[in-house]
């Protein structure tokens, strides 16, 4: 149904439908929105601008024209005319069924009524409505405009055909929609969630651990694996060569010790084992062991990476992994002269994942950053650092002229050598090779020619002293290797259609 | 103490010694390992491997030369002489108590003795040990080659030394330490994950969810929160403005409903909560809760467009919903009636803050990006869009020529307008023209070359007819246009340097 729907209701706009509102407008559907409180407004406009920064990072896939935003006074003005609503007041039974009583009362009979309940039965809430087939719990996750995850949930009332179509909507805006078998409390994820708040508030409670150390336990350890893959599979790669059977039977015993204030626990007796072993080789028995070994070194290392960007948790601490291994390996490598008979190599990349294009290739603007870095890195080589530029000079790229040779795949890891072409008092020019460091291939090159500012009036003038000997320098090398056919040459005509 | 270790032992290779293992020898470590099983030796070389791959992705840091790796056939052998050792035998209390004795027996007196226990009290392990100061539980998650947390937790006879030189020991090789304040069964992660197992168990064994439908609950949802933030953090950013303690007040009655199995529950009174909300505001109050929402859309980001590159879990879903935003976006472009006597306007941008360098201008492969845009908007227009690319054709950017004219600064908005030079049946030639379009300036042109390559072989083949007629009916417009002087042209030549 997906596509008919453009008008949707949002009846309680704090964080979750704040972040529903957002989710909804960003693709592309008009959302009509009630909630009493006066913060409401000013609280959903400063989450949108959150979700449109987010998006605007998420992908470089066109987003679609972000639909209307509507704050009504009513209920009724909410729901009038729209084909999906979604509920989040407060998590209060009263409040919540009387809420969707008003709902169910005003919209259209075709319209899906969702709750974003983290935990009451749906059969509960649709007491007393005149369509109560239409409701169901659509329970999400925030951020809900980024995170996937959409428990549906029916109650004993709530038709097939509602949560088939509650399902397509919600994947047709980005989600995945997880269709419960069962009405329980809680659903699942809660429920996982609520028996670690629980056994957490315990750990403060007798003061075993602060927040803080609750929370690196998680982040920095098997938080990391659920980011991928959940608890089964994780335990089907723990059991080794021998699978989930042999991790269950060598965790089996523990069920009895108190390794949690959860001490209710099932009997694990050769029938739950052999569901277990059953489900999980439907689930992943299509992959090897060492094939989900690899899968989930791949996923821990890409999120360890990213994170790294962002200098946060897991990728925090790689971060300072490396820049102990940088400090290692300097401490190991002789300082040395620089050698000018052949270009240097100032820099070194690797493709990240979030700088590929739909053709699964680097995209041509991260061509231009790999380059800049190395720039930047000639620049600092020649001696233009924080201070000369404190100072009120700089650098400007004028001119770029980029070839490419080859594609880059993700991943790939990327050198790049630079050669000095010529320079005077204000200006230089240099080509960059990008080079794959393994098989040699020039994958790229790109010819630059920069210009000394004073940055303050933003005009040409000429270089300090120092610069323009370490330049020299080089000069002194590179004037005598070969200058490469391509440089100083243009794109070629092609004025003529051919037929 | 790091620097001083060089030789360790690891006891039982098993998925977490052998995991051990290859942490130490990437980390320049020799390590001695006894385990009696004969397929050992087999399994740790292909973990080691697996290791190795991984770290080569990890980072582009120098590694340090690995260690040598030696079986040996008894403890004794195995722990004499070295520094540091491992101990990670089956989960079974009796076992794992007489080899401990055996390790101590057999080890220097100065050597740190840790057990990889997933929950064992080590008051109880260290029973009867000539040197019980020595020894204490470094916990730590699987794959240990990769996950930097080690639960690190002392018995009663632990003196505080050894858990200071065992968490250097662990931070020199990349690991993230948690010192336990409190000796509990279990310790911090292992209770938590405990209680999800438990849960988990009896939703499989209710017939209420299968094992994929759980990790699939985690790893859409809560799993991906926590691998950057731990369950607090995440739960005081989702109490929106008013913090913790208003979570605290909305979710404290759900403690008392069914929405676990866990029904054990400490009481949610004052004195737990202003506790919660003191540590929570040491651990986060540096971060405003917009602050905190942001590094966490940040680094959701950051992982999801990770798990992309692997088509895993939420990067598949991601992935999915970029090809739908494609295609909506293609079916969106009305055909129409353009105008083709003067340049096509087909893409505006605005300059992001994160876009800027340290000049306070825009950084120069952000130029880059939005011509590259903008060639996406004209490979659209022209009617190259997903399915076109589905039947393994796209156009590949072979050259690219960019002048600077001058600085755009930051929140500017630009637009970009195309002009084609010319095409043949492989081949099409474009300029576009970077305007501020308030004051009509042009900050920058860049001229392209494009080609039409089978994506599968990489290699250069005609377009399709339908689009090669887009490019005719354009042509039949833009070659009556001026083309401007500098397209064609390459950088000046500047070989002699100037004195």
């Amino acid at each position: 149904m997906g596509e008919e729907i453009k008008i949707t209701a949002v009846i309680g706009a704090g964080v979750i439908g704040g972040g529903w509102a957002a989710r909804l407008l960003l693709n592309g559907m008009s959302v009509k929105v009630h909630d009493p409180s006066p913060l409401s407004e000013k609280n959903l406009k400063e989450m949108l601008s959150n979700a449109e920064r987010a998006y605007s990072k998420l992908t470089m896939a066109p987003l679609v024209k972000p639909g209307t935003l509507e704050f009504v006074d009513t209920i009724e003005n909410a729901v009038q005319g729209v084909s999906f609503i979604q509920e989040s007041v407060p998590e209060n039974p009263d409040l919540k069924r009387s809420v969707l009583n008003e709902i169910d009362q005003h919209a259209p009979e075709t319209a899906v009524i969702c709750s974003s309940t983290s935990g009451l039965k749906p059969s509960l809430l649709q007491k007393g409505m005149k369509n109560p087939e239409r409701f169901l719990v659509g329970h999400p996750f925030n951020p809900v405009y980024l995170l996937p995850l959409v428990e549906i949930c029916g109650g004993e009332l709530t038709s097939t055909e509602s949560k088939k179509r509650a399902a397509e909507f919600y994947q047709d805006i980005g989600m995945k929609p997880l269709i419960l078998r069962k009405e329980i409390d809680a659903f699942i994820a809660d429920r996982l969630q609520e028996a670690v708040w629980r056994e957490g508030l315990w750990l403060i409670c007798d003061d075993v651990a602060t927040t803080e150390e609750l929370d690196d336990a998680i982040r920095f350890g098997f938080g990391l694996r659920w980011a991928q893959m959940g608890l089964f599979e994780t335990y089907r790669i723990a059991g080794g060569k021998a699978g989930i059977r042999h991790f269950l039977s060598q965790f089996g015993p523990s069920l009895q010790w108190p390794w949690s204030k959860l001490t209710d626990v099932p009997e694990l007796n050769q029938e739950l084992i052999d569901k277990i072993v059953e489900q999980s080789d439907q689930q992943s028995g299509k992959h090897s062991i060492r094939d989900l070994e690899r899968i989930r070194d791949n996923n821990l290392v890409a999120i360890m990476q990213g994170l790294k960007l962002q200098d946060w948790g897991v990728g925090a601490v790689l971060k300072e992994y490396e820049e102990l291994l940088y400090k290692k390996a300097h401490s190991a490598v002789a300082s040395g002269d620089a050698d000018y008979s052949k270009p240097l190599r100032l820099h070194d990349s690797k493709v990240r994942p979030d700088w590929l294009d739909y053709n699964g290739h680097m995209t041509e603007s991260r061509y231009l950053q790999v380059f800049g870095d190395t720039t930047d890195a000639f620049l600092q080589f020649i001696g233009m650092d924080e201070e000369y530029r404190s100072e009120g000079f700089s650098f400007y790229t004028v001119e770029t002229h980029i070839r490419h040779l080859r594609e880059v795949a993700g991943g790939e890891s990327l050198s790049v050598e630079t050669q000095l072409l010529g320079f005077d008092e204000k200006r230089f020019r240099i080509v960059h090779m990008m080079i794959h460091p393994e098989s040699g291939e020039i994958p790229a090159t790109s010819e630059h020619m920069l210009l000394h500012v004073e940055t303050n009036v933003g005009q040409a003038c000429p270089m300090e002293k120092m610069l323009h000997e370490k330049l020299t320098e080089i000069w002194n090398g590179h004037q005598n290797l070969h200058i490469p056919d391509y440089a100083g040459k243009g794109i070629v005509q092609l004025q003529k259609p051919l037929k």
